[in-house]
């Protein structure tokens, strides 16, 4: 069947708006893109945004729908420690939506391509009842990668930033929660502009031995439990050592539900030996860290809670990792 | 936002069920896969294939899907004149459709990977109202790619195959055409379940100096124009050696209007210096080709039609190409 008349020029006029590259052999506009060869191995991920599933049209503007459909992706590179080098995105488009609306959306995207040093290779736009988003990244590992199947009994558990600000940003947009105007602001803009933490990860990429790492996407306490279970190991994590934000606690005060299993973070979930101190390794990272337990023996994983409590959590898989 | 919970799952039972790689680092479970480093350029092409806009599910089986979903991925990959490496896959699933779909859905993918030496790096599943597979290709480009931007005047335009039976076959599914039983098996069959010419374009792009090619996904006169177009070139055919299948013709009789405007077919077109004649280029390719005229001076494309006329067409962009 026939795609809208207008692909190829709307392909054509997004292309000419997001930042070109010397690098690249061949760009949009030939059945494939032609990239340089990779004399080192590479990293791929593919994500995909849907309206109405992951997001709503009147929650902000298109180019924030751009660059975190990018963002999105590039955390997946930066839970590799990768540095991330070139994509493509299939843009499902729907009636209703003008030249104006996509303009933006890849400005937007752009943006986030320039200031991380993607090349968009090529796109293909089709058909659908609903606006999807789907970009599939390239990156290159430089030295170790960050996988999830590494972690050791003794590493010290650490998350970048803070969590559960982007959940609360969520339900706050849904109308399910309120919050006073600055902290609103504040968590709104942490799910639709979340910040994929590559250079921090491509930083604790150089620190041997290499840490493993996940990015926090589905929640905390789920993305820990690929760790476990992809690693053969169990976690004992302190519920009051969960970074919160001021604005979260504003709304939550104490209470990490979202902060635990909340997602869309972004942040880096990673284990690593205790041998360098939480401060120096924020500074080391360029970013705040906070260790917030440890990995055990065995496969269960432990909270430790408020009250000083182990609620012991069997680990076969992160489903049932949620489930208690 | 939370994607559905047997996600996780969903993914590691589909991904038992494709072909084991050896040269995989990293295959699917982590944020991204690693692949090998590329000693040689790559292409990157991504495709998608949306429920109701290209597919009805009641057209074919879900093996039918999955087959036709990577076989038009390879086709971009064939139109390049390169060797198939590395996918990643987003599914956006829906209510409705059970594990057994899946399971076929990936085993009809897996039978053409495997036969194509790709190999299924990861994926992606998300919750949408209408079923969509997005495939992102890689391939390893060996010696000169096939481009689009190299036809020069002189240059005889082949293309390999019969063109118009998947344009039939889809009027066919959609009760728009009637055909008679076993011609419509064969040009329902095309439209369904096509296969991307990756090994006689892999032999073409041995041959020196390098043809110019597209695969027919759009139809042959839009696809020849995008030739034109990046060439700077014009184009002279011959409605009367467009190869028509016996099929075609028992419904069409002498029509070339889907052979010339239809779609679907991915056959190659490709532009090639007169050096080879037409039986032994199909001998060395491995494929029936037909030469159907010839690339010219200027930006005009001309149809010459069956009573020895030629209709002038301009040729500024393939939507004006095919307005007259």
């Amino acid at each position: 069947m026939k795609e809208p008349p207008a692909e190829f020029e709307l392909i054509a006029r997004l292309c000419a708006k997001l930042p070109r590259a010397r690098r690249i052999i061949l760009g949009p506009g030939d059945d494939c893109a032609i990239l340089p060869a990779s004399p080192k191995p590479q990293l791929i991920t593919i994500d995909s945004m849907v309206e109405d599933v992951h997001f709503r049209l009147e929650w902000g503007t298109p180019a924030m729908l751009g660059a975190r459909a990018l963002n999105v992706n590039l955390s997946d590179i930066a839970a590799m420690g990768g540095a991330p080098t070139f994509c493509v995105i299939n843009l499902a488009i729907r009636p209703g939506l003008d030249m104006q609306f996509f303009d933006q959306l890849y400005r937007g995207l752009g943006r986030v391509a320039g200031r991380s040093r993607v090349v968009v290779a090529g796109g293909n736009i089709t058909r659908a009842t609903k606006l999807a988003i789907t970009v599939a990244l390239l990156g290159v590992v430089e030295g170790q990668p960050l996988r999830r199947d590494s972690a050791r009994p003794g590493d010290q558990i650490y998350v970048t930033g803070s969590v559960g600000d982007a959940a609360l940003g969520l339900r706050i947009l849904q109308n399910k929660i309120a919050a006073p105007a600055p902290a609103r602001e504040y968590l709104v803009k942490r799910f639709l502009q979340p910040t994929a933490q590559v250079a921090a990860a491509r930083k604790l990429a150089r620190i041997k031995p290499t840490a493993a790492a996940i990015d926090v996407s589905d929640g905390l306490w789920q993305d820990l439990g690929h760790i476990l279970e992809r690693s053969g190991v169990g976690a004992r994590v302190d519920s009051a050592l969960l970074p919160l934000s001021t604005e979260y606690r504003q709304v939550c005060g104490d209470n990490y539900e979202l902060a635990l299993n909340g997602g869309d973070d972004y942040e880096l979930l990673f284990c690593l030996r205790p041998q360098i101190p939480e401060a120096q390794l924020s500074r080391r990272l360029g970013v705040k860290v906070r260790c917030i337990g440890e990995i055990t023996r065995g496969r269960q994983a432990f909270l430790v809670n408020a009250t000083g409590q182990a609620a012991r959590v069997r680990g076969q898989g992160w489903d049932q990792l949620r489930a208690h």
